[in-house]
């Protein structure tokens, strides 16, 4: 192991938190710009409580509401426009993994004169990694990406159907506010979508990362162990707050690097998965739950040891009388029944995708990360004919 | 759940992270002060090559040497005393965690008009609570404290014959240089005495913590199994690298937040230690080797199920046909042999402590802290008379 850690922000946990995020405001501005998505939280009160809570902090606030879904680039370009003419000096996203996302890079690009798709532009032309940024602050309202305590953002280009992502110590925010009781209004398909999601961040490092982490291998199965139990409870009733409260406390755990360090983890499954929500409107948690399933069995060919690792700790397979191939198939098919019976779709015909575009996927999956080769970064890594192999075991 | 959790520091870990430290310090200071405890860092070359590394990097330094196992407040105004004479503005600690304890306190009392003993006494009459230091580095060349990468600090008065401490945000270290190659050298009782520490680290939360908090157990789990595996194989082979990384990790995760996050831990058994060695010259790890199978008895006569679940996730110990408290009993055992395995003892007589000064070591107990009925907190709180009835079980 030989890795850095860094991790600086300050998690604000807790059923009821969010009446504190006014005075947790007021220690890094005077003006915010709120950043929401859909209009979820302006109907189910969330904004208005958090308004009031600010007005009592005497912070002014101005507006960047509609960010989508896949967080768009010119959705940040609009909220740092907004941020700048209302001369906003602290940013609060009050969302899922988009608003969130969208949210860090408005941070940066209200400091960054260029075109903001710079600072996304990884490993492309131009590319511009931000080392400076307003002060963030986060408000989760759905337990799945993990944006709330990390310094990453996914963000997509809509003119040219690139969805790549941003890492930069700058964007950590400066407090996470992650107030449970948020996301009981959660419909219970995202609920499910952000369990995958969750699961997803944990399995990628368990089957990239390198030998001999044993203990983070331990910690990674005990997220995967909850994620499962507590977000089939979520999931089947969405007011169960113990249940909310441990999917939420996995989302962030899952993906603010403690599980992840000394690990150096690669995200395989979602660089396909980006490429597919990039060509179409699928929620990312829905792509992966597609995803991951066929890729852990496209890699249990050459690694059927750390698969039959999985399927003994987190399913309990039983090994006597069997080769680790049957182990690791098993334990496989119990993530995918697991994925289903909380309502996952996990072949790509039940979200109307067919093998049209197999290899424009590949090509894009391995735009954004790729070793020397070209290929995939992973264990093992992947050409584009095995990215195209996963996809049709996938159909 | 309902906690806030932060910490700033970063980790710079792996094999040969020690030549970094001038760059690194660079970044915090021109003139350092070189905290260090009763020479073993200057026989091993650890020291000079810490020297090398700083005057590549233009760093100046003084020194303060000799700072003793159980570290004395008197170290900690000898050390602060030198660094405004030499007009240190960084403190750089290369040592076991009695040296960067003392060096986050010398850090905190160089910027401290008053006596540096308030800084330390807990709860005590002209306690003050730090709110400003000198930018601390940690080079740990022993796994055991978990200093390296916290917040806290504990002190021993050496005219009162109270030990107690502090915590303060203000007091987590810059950067944590974590070289396991720089513990290579540890003979295998201090070695020993650190897994054990590393151990209780983690007991304490487990055993004191609120319900539900199913992820952090996975993960104290983790970090037991694997300090246990890992630890053996250290003291059997101080040259066996992988195992002293493996070993310095769990130190590092064993106290620095991450699996008390949300726990709400208390440290019973770490109160009763160190009433021990504040009057007996008993290294802390072999202290707590004694304490902590005896205190975990006692507990699993009110708590068997907890240490049930102890007894069969950590050491596989089988269940069927036997109540809890067997199972229990089993698991303890089980610990026990481990300690004794890798050579720390669990008896006081072993240590050539005996019964006469055991309502004394109560009273100091819960001297630094208490609930409102003045016992010691925990699942369950202690009384005096049950502090002594642990004792005696340990005699």
């Amino acid at each position: 192991m030989n890795f850095e850690f860094y991790n600086p922000t300050r998690l604000v946990f807790g059923a009821g938190k969010l009446s504190q995020l006014g005075e947790i405001t007021a220690q890094y501005g005077k003006k915010a710009l709120i950043v929401t998505g859909g209009g979820s939280v302006k109907k189910n009160g969330v904004f208005d409580r958090a308004v009031t809570s600010l007005k009592t902090a005497g912070i002014d606030y101005a507006e960047c509401s509609g960010v989508e879904p896949n967080p768009r680039i010119t959705s940040v370009a609009r909220g740092a426009e907004t941020a700048r003419a209302e001369k906003c000096d602290v940013i609060i996203a009050i969302g899922g993994g988009s608003t969130m996302d969208a949210s860090k890079v408005i941070a940066a690009a209200v400091l960054y004169d260029g075109n903001p798709w710079n600072l996304i532009a990884h490993g492309q032309e131009n590319w511009v990694i931000p080392t400076q940024a307003l002060p963030v602050i986060t408000v989760p309202t759905l337990a799945a990406t993990g944006s709330e305590m990390n310094c990453g953002a996914v963000i997509s280009n809509d003119e040219t159907k690139v969805k790549s992502f941003v890492q930069a110590e700058c964007l950590y925010p400066k407090v996470a506010i992650v107030d449970p009781e948020l996301t009981t209004t959660v419909p219970k398909d995202q609920t499910a979508y952000g369990v995958c999601d969750i699961i997803t961040h944990v399995t990628e490092g368990y089957f990239t990362g390198i030998d001999g982490t044993p203990i983070q291998d331990r910690w990674a199965e005990g997220i995967i162990i909850n994620a499962i139990e507590y977000g089939r409870k979520a999931v089947a009733d969405g007011q169960d707050i113990e249940a909310r409260t441990q999917v939420q406390w996995a989302s962030i755990v899952a993906l603010n690097g403690w599980v992840q360090a000394g690990v150096n983890m690669m995200p395989p499954v979602h660089m396909i998965e980006h490429a597919l929500s990039a060509h179409h409107n699928i929620t990312h948690g829905a792509g992966l739950a597609i995803i991951n399933p066929a890729y852990m069995r496209f890699i249990a060919r050459t690694r059927p040891e750390r698969l039959a690792q999985f399927a003994t700790r987190i399913f309990g397979i039983l090994t006597a009388g069997k080769d680790e191939m049957t182990v690791a198939m098993e334990g496989i098919d119990a993530y995918e029944a697991f994925l289903k019976s909380i309502g996952c779709p996990t072949r790509l015909s039940e979200v109307g995708i067919d093998d049209e575009l197999f290899e424009q996927y590949a090509e894009d999956a391995v735009l954004v990360v790729r070793d020397a080769e070209g290929n995939l970064p992973g264990r093992p890594a992947l050409s584009k004919d095995d990215i195209v192999a996963v996809l049709k075991s996938a159909l």
